[in-house]
């Protein structure tokens, strides 16, 4: 229910993305091309981003989402939605660089008739629609320029996290060596954590007015391993979880993926075991991709995986006990991140 | 001279991003990658657009650049690069989408070895660049924002340019009938004269005080006919002028280009000629390039081009003429823009 009223202010804000063009008179089928491209490549995912901007705002304003005015719901939803814009302008742009084919069960926006390269202005696109918004809705606010400064920061620090994604892991040629456990927490951290985890939740705090320096710090502090450990989670079920549970076929190894798993693995093979991954990891075939998993679990790579778990959440709840709430700033907020993704199996 | 004072001060800022990185502990193969696609991509032009905003700015001070003390002409020199970060970032983006195969006089960095579809993130990173320099040499100015959302506005203007160029002149499926001056006015208004006429000055502008929504309106209302009036130049010469003149050989035919010649002659074409130029405009071979060209001069195009550089010439001095210096503007900065412009013949 609190879902479909955030997706039906979708409506809302695409029309005043649209009145834009029009507003400059822009011919009718470069305006509809646009109204595409929003709808195909904007909802359709989890949402669980954007709604988490609205779910902060509710607790650190002592109430629950569904008790929001529908003004104060539709704001703090236009911040929810640009995260969504954001998240979308990367999306349609790695599908591009990945190749991959389906992206939420549809084919790659790329790869929709018609389309072809013309996906990357229109990822441009995606992200411009989302200052658009923000300046509509939000440039009277005495913290708009903050909003600004924070997607500006977390843009470029996810393009610094896919950059070094791509530089490490190449399809084309594999090389373990470029590996590391510091390479894949750089990568998961700017690439996934800044974006998913502390955006979310600065934005909500920042239009609360719960946004001194050092709050800002307490949480940025929490959310970036709480959305590493979520990664690593992710990297986890890729290899060890079964279709059924993860709702698709995990690729990772054979995609020559820097994931945390065979960071582990290399951490703990035997010279003959690092023979056997070098050979095996990164090939297109099934046999390959065996034999890495069986090697994976006997170097009980499952058992590292929940004692790091046990140990990441134990440290997480200590830290959220520990914050300061003087400035209005809840724990609340922190422990309901955390139980989404704590012992998530898909 | 003055262009080596500016391209000296790209290695600072190059440095001040490097750092940055440096900073978030980035390990060094992606430092240095982005290095590369910092200077392979933002120097080397004509970086017209990066020293018209220190012309603008030193004529609204009364002084010219030379005269400029270091530190007022690199913070003038910040928005410059942040201008030709701007473009680097389209064009990155353009010679994918377009299949280019050199820019100024090199591969294109989508073509250079082992680079490939990175380039689009590269392209990201680009512009997420200038938002880290405005933040760092101009967040405690009270116009910060207001620069901010210049470059958004900006941005956005010009990607709907591009969209609709995409859409407009689909290189395999030739159809005049898409075409249209109206059409040709929107994508060269939005794609070109927004960034490259009307955002250097108003930069220059914020940055010197003189900035009012009447001032910004004044220059708007001539950068813009400006601006068009320099890629109707383009489009004029890619067709009529010289290899010699112009440093290129003109494709605009060949790639079926929605070129301001081509709407002229739609305009004045018998339906015979109209046969031809369906039967010949867009295809790949000289032949069919060389039958437009002589249509094109058949039907006058020559003429109609001189004829409508001297009036919208004379148009844009009246305008300048009646501007309205009471708040600081000076005529001299149009003035300026206008004689670069004029009669130009490459």
């Amino acid at each position: 229910m609190s879902k479909q009223r955030f997706i039906d202010l979708f409506d809302e804000l695409a029309d005043d993305l649209k009145q834009i063009l029009l507003d400059y008179k822009m011919p009718e089928a470069a305006v509809d091309w646009f109204h595409k491209n929003l709808y195909y490549n904007t909802p359709g995912g989890k949402l669980n981003r954007g709604l988490s901007v609205i779910d902060t705002y509710a607790i650190l304003n002592n109430t629950t989402a569904d008790k929001l005015s529908d003004e104060e719901y539709k704001k703090v939803a236009v911040l929810g939605w640009a995260i969504e814009l954001l998240q979308a302008y990367f999306l349609v742009a790695d599908d591009i660089m990945d190749q991959s084919k389906t992206r939420r069960s549809h084919p790659c926006w790329y790869l929709v008739e018609g389309v072809g390269n013309i996906a990357i202005n229109d990822s441009f696109m995606l992200e411009g629609a989302l200052y658009m918004l923000l300046k509509k809705y939000f440039r009277e606010e005495p913290y708009y320029v903050h909003l600004l400064e924070l997607f500006h920061d977390v843009t470029f620090q996810t393009e610094l996290g896919q950059l070094l994604d791509l530089v490490t892991a190449d399809e084309e040629v594999v090389d373990l060596d470029k590996f590391s456990l510091d390479k894949h927490s750089f990568i998961v951290i700017f690439k996934t954590a800044y974006y998913s985890f502390y955006l979310p939740v600065a934005l909500a705090m920042h239009m609360a007015g719960i946004s001194k320096d050092s709050d800002l710090k307490q949480v940025h502090d929490i959310l970036i391993p709480l959305g590493e450990y979520f990664q690593i989670t992710d990297d986890f079920l890729d290899c060890f979880g079964t279709p059924e549970q993860i709702g698709k076929i995990g690729t990772d190894i054979k995609d020559n993926k820097c994931s945390w798993v065979v960071n582990q693995a290399l951490l703990h093979v035997t010279p003959e075991q690092r023979k056997v991954l070098d050979e095996n990891y990164g090939k297109k075939d099934d046999q390959s991709e065996a034999v890495c998993k069986q090697l994976f679990k006997d170097l009980g790579i499952e058992k590292i995986y929940y004692d790091y778990e046990e140990s990441v959440t134990s440290d997480l709840r200590k830290k959220i006990q520990s914050i300061d709430e003087s400035n209005g700033l809840k724990k609340e907020v922190l422990t309901s991140f955390l139980n989404k993704v704590y012992k998530r199996s898909k």
